[in-house]
């Protein structure tokens, strides 16, 4: 199965659209031509949709899920060439994250994991890269060097942020959060301008850069804080909770279990291809309007459609102006991710900052190929954006940046160009979530909106999106069955 | 409402048996006379029991929840007394143990949280009492010393624990658990002898029996290991992880959720007060026995029967050998817990150790009662055991084993004398997990055999409870998709 989606580079092959996935679904529909009223329409099938799809087809609603592009995982899939997987989007897991982890153990996946680091052989190095040329300091040196850097960027309690954001977990958006999030992250490193040293400035300006994938000026520092909180107050905790264990089948291979779960049921009818065009409320129910014409009904209906594409959609009647106003802002992470798979086997145990001059700022061994390869993956965004596929040369040019390698191949999803998503994972800029949080929350009518985008705990992660899917799920059967009473 | 379970001393009142509860269930069956055959049946209403029969109703089965007591929760429960929660057993919990976060979150009770530790005020101090005398430490003393001594007790591979017990929530029990689950704590602490100070190996002792409720001897090792790794590989992570946050209402308002939610959809018949006897598994089906000859029907059962209380329900076809043989075995926890309401307000900020000589060696405060009282919980075990209800005033001198205090009212559950437990929650002897864990795992005919006692990630925990439940109602709700299908 292959997904329109994607991009891979070979130099045999040149630039190709489209790349191998098994989160593709094929017929892309199973809708019979008399199915045209549900129970629920889901729109949206990245975790958030699949989730709540699927919670309410086991509850015995008959569910409907719509999805504009011909394969789940929304903004998490991968594309498994040769049989390994090179994850386009959200990519690590981690068992303190708790949505995920108890889907992970549900399905008894708890074994499928490996870790993307593998610091055994090769140069073992941290290579930080910047227009004055390489220094090149131990992994150790690096945890020092990084721990040091965000220690001095968080501790606004003297506490390394403890005191500051204490639940991050809490649905309110307390005190930290009114101060903190009208804040940018540049705002917070005028601050301390003078308490950093010049690494240790340039790893936090990247790793910020790599959590937000927008500009310093863009970044919320609260936003920032609440990652940190959530990762437990330490670096260490960061690499753990945000960048090591990942799926060694792909996530797609994760995505599909929850698809295949719902379908079971007997309950789901899909239309994948399916952009929607048109979403009504009234009293008695949602219609929704495919942009090929098909019409849908049902009394209730969920969208996990992400908030940078919110306004792409005709709500009628038109969206509550807080969610409108959230929307028309959206969030800033233009994140570019590409992989790499290179010839040169002992650049597996390198990590790399190269910053704030190069097209790609982060980059790491994140594997090593079935042809015995390494799989360098490297992270870019607003700061310095580019658009991969325009120019090949010069993403190649971009990794070189980091050490000198030899690429075989690329692969990589324009997040950025990407009509249905319009950037990567949420990422705040000053004053949205103390503003609009909220109002992304709101329901509409029949419609609740529930999307990775505005989950209260690992908002921004798959973890989010099966809360928001959970809680969804939930909230429509609460609904169904109070129109049951009545 | 009331349990039957619990006692409560005040000295105007003396001593009594049973407690108020908001987890008693009033009237304790919803069954007519024409109930008598169910898709599956789930016996034992604690976590484990209320999670399977709550999923298992959401997806639309019918389903019978028996249980011996009058209140849902197992081993725990607690007792709002005056609107103050007492925890019986089970007490804390955390944003990183994922199948209770996972319903936290659901349930949208993340703001329903409390710390039980307030040092902002009194005495603030760790007292190390041992037949000597009271040594005076502050907390920060306390976190060093208990730190120092467990590093040394779990760094079997010079990184703490990090290298022996990777992945904490693996279905495998690796070579670490076939090396140490072997060894008794009492073993390991010999071999490190000569590394500890005096005062390390006091707190690591009573810190060990504080989570095994055995003595050193009957505690496997790598039980211990294995919290450890799940608490983070740190003393602080043992804090955050396994006695820090609270319910604010107490555990029972959050068991009470459960049981709602499967209530509503109307698919949940129970029966309370109502101990099973036998349980008879043949080709179509199970058929359940209650002591008061009482005999229901379903296709399949799910046993939420902890592994101390297996043998005394009779299974027919009997037991595989296997897990007859853990259940014969059995866990080694016999903890006793006892809070007491005292009117030194100094000691709220107290956390002590008095060991071992001491009938209760580990105390400290968890909270302020509604009469502005401070509320002391204390813990001892298997190691110097004794039963709080037969001596009052030794329960008292037991108190006093902290620190001198005026004691007002005593709360506790006695669990080794619990007809339905025989004892606290589940820790290993040596050799039980390498040898049985996939034993106690395993189905039985038509019966899946669901326990926080054999689970996988957080075992012994409210969340090792959630987790089974979801496994067992998932996999009770394929067998019957199966059979559906022929």
């Amino acid at each position: 199965m292959s997904s329109k989606d994607g991009f891979s580079w070979t130099k045999a092959q040149g630039l190709k659209p489209g790349v191998p996935c098994i989160g593709a679904i094929s017929p892309p529909s199973n809708l019979s031509t008399h199915d045209s009223t549900f129970d629920v329409i889901v729109v949206g099938a990245g975790y958030c949709g699949l989730t709540a799809a699927r919670d309410a087809s086991i509850a015995g609603l008959k569910v409907l899920l719509i999805e504009a592009r011909d394969r789940i995982g929304g903004r998490s899939w991968s594309s498994n060439i040769d049989g390994y997987p090179y994850e386009m989007g959200g990519t690590w897991v981690y068992w303190g994250q708790p949505n995920i982890w108890r889907e992970i153990a549900r399905y008894g996946m708890q074994d499928e994991l490996e870790v993307s680091y593998d610091f055994s052989r090769g140069i073992n190095k941290y290579l930080l890269v910047t227009p004055e040329g390489t220094q090149r300091f131990s992994h150790d040196e690096e945890d020092e060097l990084m721990q040091k850097g965000l220690e001095k960027l968080v501790n606004v309690d003297g506490c390394g942020g403890r005191e500051t954001v204490v639940f991050p977990h809490s649905a309110k958006l307390g005190p930290a959060a009114a101060k903190y999030d009208r804040m940018s992250v540049a705002d917070r490193l005028a601050e301390i301008q003078n308490d950093l040293t010049p690494n240790e400035r340039l790893c936090v300006e990247a790793f910020v850069l790599l959590c937000s994938g927008g500009t310093l000026e863009t970044t919320s520092f609260y936003e920032f804080l609440h990652w940190w909180a959530l990762s437990g107050y330490t670096y260490q905790g960061c690499i753990e909770y945000l960048v090591k264990y990942k799926f060694r089948g792909g996530q797609s291979s994760f995505a599909i279990r929850f698809f295949q779960e719902a379908l079971a049921t007997g309950n789901l009818k899909y239309s994948f291809s399916s952009p929607v065009a048109s979403i009504k409320s009234g009293p008695t129910g949602v219609e929704v309007t495919a942009r090929q014409g098909q019409k849908y009904r049902a009394l209730k209906m969920i969208s996990a459609i992400p908030l940078n594409v919110l306004n792409d959609v005709t709500f009628d009647p038109p969206l509550a102006p807080g969610k409108k106003a959230a929307a028309d802002i959206g969030h800033v992470n233009q994140c570019v991710k590409v992989h790499a798979e290179v010839l040169d086997k002992d650049l597996r145990s390198m990590t790399s900052i190269s910053y704030p001059h190069n097209k790609l700022s982060y980059g790491f061994g994140d594997g090593t190929t079935p042809a015995g390869n390494t799989h360098i993956v490297a992270f870019g965004g607003q700061h310095n954006h580019f658009h991969p596929e325009e120019d090949i040369q010069q993403t190649i040019s971009a990794f070189q940046g980091f050490a000198p390698m030899q690429i075989q191949r690329l692969v990589f999803h324009n997040w950025s160009k990407d009509e249905f998503a319009k950037g990567a994972w949420f990422f705040s800029r000053p004053g949205l979530l103390v503003d609009h949080l909220n109002d992304m929350r709101a329901n509409h009518g029949n419609i609740v909106f529930a999307c990775s985008d505005w989950a209260l705990g690992w908002r921004s992660f798959i973890d989010g999106a099966i809360e928001e899917g959970g809680r969804a799920a939930m909230t429509v059967r609460a609904g169904l069955a109070d129109r049951a009473r009545l």
